[in-house]
């Protein structure tokens, strides 16, 4: 009895799933117990050469998703609508999923996780967060008797190579950003990488799963891109022995009680394990309680490894299917609710243009001091009317932090907040 | 109804598997939705205080590993026996079994394995390679669908300790063995560690999971250790812009009829995402089809990472056993057989002690030639009587670089062989 799959899409990750499935088909069968088979696959025209075998083509998603010899439904559309409704309606019918949609999982995970619960189906996602990279398993079943403290992951590889390049040739954001669209590792449209809507749709659903809450949806996440970071502000890192990354970062507070999750550039310690991540690859860095640190690391994109990820999926949907189950995330809830950004510890790396001035230093201080922020650091460079001091806080609760920018920004001795920038620490 | 679990062995892992099953158990009962608790442990002498509950403790491990009230057995007390016969009697008695027993999994890990099919049972291992780090469950669940090709891995965290130190620091080997030892990275009696045998262990496991055969045994491991690095080699490695590192090499042949499974040190390019694992730091670069480079990082050893990864066996188990399953391996097997070192693809770093005379890199050459071996570079370091030269091969079989060597060795223009060892490269 094979394992018959339908397919929704046949864009770049889908053309490699019917490739991968037909390449290692006597491989797969053998490794398995039972043949996986393309029972047909659902596309929006049919009059286009996407390489697979016509016949297995239809524009009636619905009919395909409810067909009774199919066995897991592959969606590969992306977006919203209608992604939800078609896999809802495989999940009512009995059908495992399969899904690499990130957007649907961070905005509304928790209906399709309850309707799966109440079919008694699986719904793996594996390729939704950093591609191939298998992360959501581990996080889910190998540290399910863990306490994970923090998750800190290059999730996006567009802006991860853009600032690299930056970093690395000293070239400005504009410039990195059209080589990454000449490459390809940026779309024409590069909003949803630049702006960090992509990395904080992935650090929703990291969050759902590292720390058993339903509760995080995208809309929760804090988001800044890094449009804003200048080629001074990764020549101020540099100073510091640091690197700037787009991180996603889920944190659970100090007393446990709440989560936060944020996506912004960071100045992260050369000797972290993150900041050796080069060019478009991703990893996320794990903190655990008993595991301590661990990092997953590869290919956050492409056709071919996402596809990888995709069929790692639907082996464990066949497993599961041959011994007669569903092996699921449980229905537990903590239902940790999420903080503001406000109340998240973060220090800051903040640059001011500043005429050097007896007592300019004094009143900086003052500021900083006067919404509670103590200083771990100071310097200054160039001097007269050049000069600008460079600061690094303290841990302290954000809203304070950027409190006291907002202060100085306006502070007539201050010429110029040249650089703001979130700080990451790292004790080896 | 409670999952009872059964511990063999109350040592450094045992008693941090019962310290964290008590102090999360609401946790992990409201996650996985029954409660963990421990049902007994067994031990050799129940008069040593080990922090738990004395009246858990009992000495007859057969009679514990088979009582009606036992679900699940936790082997942590190592070696081949009793080890094997405990856990066989535990699976024979419908227990499932976790274990972290390296060595007999490497010996003897496909009679636990038929036995556990056999039976119905689930026999999970995930603590027995890279402590906490997720690996095997990766490697066997998510990486499922992919065809892997090489696996490259830092698996013991003494010889990257004491690698470390001789890098970073110049030292000599017996110098950086016994500050490994100082700070109980290393043990009074080493050689397991030293000489790569906890490693070949390893890659046995690595290489029978990777490439779904179980013809792989410790047995089959070419084995050499970290004892005759010498300073030279590391300034020699350093000069390449290299670092030595000892690896555990599983590789599929060419032509993928055979695999290779060694372990022996290695000059790795700086740029090699291995080469920056620091300290007692264990990871695994795994290179496969479709999902490309992937590496697992994180804590190898010790007992609260271990106890996490036997945690998270528990509960998957339990999860199992709440869907009224086990979700096994599958008794696919490739059968593919392992070929000889010699016949194994490598490069050769080799270092020259000879007299700077003329003809002398030509007579070099031209044995390097004999043995088919062509040569990817050469430098010459030093003149007169202190020349030293330096050449790197490039790939070869491992028989005719050893083979080289051999001559070089006993010719005469050759004061010395001053080192050899095998180079990886990387390309990003």
């Amino acid at each position: 009895m094979a394992m018959k799959v339908a397919l929704l899409g046949c864009g770049v990750v889908g053309s490699e799933v019917v490739r991968l499935v037909n390449e290692q088909s006597g491989e797969l069968a053998a490794r398995i117990g039972t043949p996986i088979e393309i029972g047909g696959i659902a596309v929006r025209r049919l009059d286009r050469d996407r390489g697979v075998d016509p016949a297995l083509l239809t524009t009636d998603a619905t009919a395909l998703v409810t067909r009774p010899d199919i066995d897991v439904v592959v969606e590969v559309i992306g977006g919203i609508e209608p992604a939800r409704s078609l896999m809802l309606a495989a999940i009512k019918a009995g059908k495992s999923v399969v899904t690499a949609n990130k957007a649907l999982l961070a905005e509304d995970g928790q209906t399709l996780q309850a309707a799966a619960r109440d079919a008694g189906v699986d719904l793996y996602y594996e390729a939704s967060v950093a591609g191939a990279i298998p992360l959501l398993r581990p996080l889910r079943d190998s540290l399910a008797g863990d306490r994970v403290n923090r998750v800190l992951g290059i999730v996006n590889g567009t802006t991860n190579y853009v600032l690299d390049r930056m970093d690395s040739l000293g070239a400005g954001f504009t410039e990195s950003l059209e080589e990454a669209q000449a490459l390809g590792y940026a779309e024409a449209d590069p909003t949803a990488d630049v702006e960090g809507f992509d990395a904080a749709a992935k650090a929703a659903i990291l969050a759902r799963l590292a720390f058993h809450t339903q509760r995080v949806t995208a809309a929760d996440v804090h988001r800044e891109g890094i449009t804003g970071v200048s080629a001074a502000d990764i020549a101020s890192a540099r100073a510091m022995g640091c690197v700037v990354k787009l991180l996603a970062i889920c944190q659970r507070s100090e007393d446990g009680e709440s989560v936060g999750v944020r996506v912004h550039p960071v100045m992260l310690p050369v000797e972290h394990p993150l900041a050796s991540v080069k060019e478009a690859y991703n990893a996320v860095f794990v903190e655990a309680e008993s595991a301590g640190r661990l990092m997953f690391y590869g290919a956050g994109a492409g056709g071919t490894p996402t596809a990888s990820a995709v069929l790692g999926d639907i082996v464990a949907v066949t497993r599961n299917r041959l011994a007669n189950t569903s092996v699921g995330e449980g229905a537990h809830d903590t239902g940790l609710p999420v903080h503001d950004m406000g109340q998240t510890i973060t220090s800051y790396h903040v640059a001011l243009d500043v005429a050097d001035r007896p007592g300019v230093l004094s009143k900086v201080a003052e500021i900083f001091a006067d919404h509670g922020v103590s200083i771990k650091n100071v310097r200054q460079e160039g001097t007269g009317d050049d000069a600008q001091l460079v600061l690094v806080s303290h841990p302290a609760p954000d809203s304070a932090l950027s409190g006291t920018v907002e202060e100085l920004s306006v502070h007539p001795m201050v010429r110029d907040v040249a650089s703001v920038m979130r700080v990451e620490t790292f004790q080896e």
